[in-house]
């Protein structure tokens, strides 16, 4: 087990009819901007919870951030805030419209040139303006978690930004909430929070038995309350418990102590830019691919998971290795989601190119949990994922 | 699942030779008081440690802890608190003096008649005193969580409190320190921390998927673990997978969204008021009475505990649930905790009556997760446990 740090400050709230806590978590002297996405919380009755909750309290509005919490909409946003003196985020939203408070809550507090320097610089914060979230759609884990991922399309670029000072000072978590959500987002949350538990636990053995057994506990309840999440969404264990295993997936817990690689999303992320495939799915056509080119780094720790998680019993550290990627993917179809690039564009020719290109340009020449990914690997990758 | 709240703002510091850190965690302005137990750390190299670490701060130090806090010793430390007007406290040692240390920070900011209201009228604390901890001893998990029990010799009672202001600032695992533990010290911690885990978790289902099985994989952990911590405690693998499992196991979060009993701490504690019993010893012993006792009540989670922890495959529930007690008390053997209460004392005659006669008088007439454990079944128990 490696040497490591745990610090999470965020209050949860979970569980049924609980928006209306929201009274007592913001401060009654504040004056809120409240953030969301393209308006779907006020058709499900969200928008009308928060709202109620809120009565006494000084609100404005700022609706319209989109998945991939776009940095031009982000600008509009700061400007309102600066305008009126907002000095409280409620983000209501999925990982797009908490990842782009958190952008905010960053360039709220920040003195530098410009905002887009928090993105670039790697700047971290560590104390932004104070936040809490309502989350809406589970997958993303950044209710309880410092990091963001921005999206410019200007520049076709996503990048990541973080810092201690990034953490919701609570986030309220009512499972209730996915009766409203689309099953092509369902699956999308469900991939998400998968991938990220992979991301923690696919690299190498190194001893952390109980690391392993978190995120094996976590693989396990999400392939056990899919088929029910995906089939009725008014089921509210399996609801609850997808709802926990996505903000468990990454509220930090889990990769303390271990080795990580996140090459999937850095690749991921790419797909996204360019051709604006939902984030999740990137992840699903990246990781068999990924997992196959780098199988001998990852042979063991692919067996374990394929014995685990996937009661694979039959061969060697290889044969279950290899079984284990071909029941990850086998996963994925069920959940609808297609695990090749080719499935999603038709455009799909010299993309491995462009992406090497980036990572090279971007100087990002060893990802991974051994530093030892380059872009020429990067590009076999993707190719593999066509 | 039920509706829960959880935060947890610990910083923990786990690794090795992390107690170099401390210098970077108490305010270098801080005047500290340094509390300690019987002394061990200025054998095992642990006081030079924390000594270095904090060269350029104001410390002042309190040892004599013992084990179970004793009141009246406690408030002999709370003098030097107000008399030197200390502003910072830095616990080095098990839970004993972390848990005393809980009772300082408490104490050093009440401003009622007694300090004993604290434990006596359940008063919670919202803002202690700051501190820190050092951990010399995986069990309690007191390093990353509120609460706290207290002993008085003079009335023999031991008694729980805590309150949202009594998490550490910051804990400083190093598992290195293992090595220095009696045998029969970390036998206790093992049995301890497994203990803490089953409170949380044999109960009865309630559809908590992803609790359970962090749970199960703190158990799995633990007696993995086990016979190479007893045997090599320099086995930093094992040392630090043991560490890290003790906290967690009573850090909040297993507990949240799932019925909870500790009805097995309530009868224990007097074993250890009455006895002197090592408290993990005192949990051994009435374990195995309480679920055999509680036996339909709890038969689902015993079986699903037995056939996940114990790989338990043949027979019903009934039969794989009475086989997981005895899996229990054969692992609580195997660590060399014995299981009845005549192994411990021959003045074991009358405890049953006095013990139910204390519950009654205390108005706990109600306990475990059904809260129907009256004092007449608590004196059956009990009687099981000779």
């Amino acid at each position: 087990m490696n040497n490591f740090e745990f610090k999470n400050p965020t209050k949860i709230i979970f569980g049924k009819n609980t928006i209306e806590k929201l009274k007592t978590e913001i401060p009654q002297d504040a004056k809120v901007l409240l953030l969301y996405g393209g308006g779907s919380i006020k058709k499900n009755g969200i928008y009308d919870q928060v709202k109620t909750a809120l009565t006494n309290v000084n609100v404005i509005e700022f609706g319209g951030i989109p998945a991939n919490p776009e940095y031009a909409t982000l600008m509009e946003a700061l400007k309102v805030i600066k305008d009126q003196n907002i000095n409280y985020l409620l983000a209501v939203g999925g990982g797009s419209v908490i990842d782009g408070t958190k952008f905010l809550s960053a360039a709220a507090v920040y003195n530098g040139d410009t905002p887009w320097d928090i993105l670039t610089k790697n700047i971290r914060t560590n104390k932004g303006m104070p936040f809490g979230t309502v989350l809406t759609l589970p997958a993303t884990g950044s209710e309880m978690n410092s990091g963001a991922v921005i999206t410019r399309a200007e520049t076709k670029e996503k990048l990541a930004m973080g810092g201690p000072g990034l953490f919701p000072e609570f986030s309220i978590l009512d499972p209730q909430v996915i009766t409203s959500i689309p099953r092509r987002q369902l699956a999308n949350g469900l991939t998400d929070a998968f991938t990220h538990v992979l991301e923690q636990y696919m690299t190498y053995p190194i001893g952390a038995l109980l690391q392993d057994r978190f995120a094996e506990s976590i693989l396990q309840t999400l392939v056990e309350v899919a088929p029910s999440v995906l089939k009725d969404p008014t089921d509210y264990q399996a609801a609850s418990n997808f709802m926990w295993s996505c903000t468990m997936a990454l509220n930090g817990l889990i990769q303390k102590g271990v080795p990580t690689d996140w090459a999937v999303h850095a690749m991921g992320h790419e797909l996204t830019a360019l051709f604006g495939i939902d984030h999740a799915r990137t992840l699903a056509v990246i990781a068999p691919s990924h997992y196959k080119f780098n199988f001998e780094s990852k042979k063991e720790k692919l067996a374990q998971y394929g014995e685990r998680i996937w009661n694979i019993t039959e061969g060697n550290t290889e044969d279950k290795a290899y079984e284990a990627i071909a029941k990850t993917e086998a996963f994925f179809h069920e959940l609808g989601i297609d695990t090749k690039l080719s499935n999603y564009t038709k455009e799909y020719e010299g993309t491995a190119e462009k992406i090497s290109k980036r990572f090279t340009d971007r100087g990002w020449t060893a990802l991974g949990e051994h530093q030892t990914l380059t872009p020429e690997k990067v590009e076999k990758i993707i190719k593999m994922a066509y």
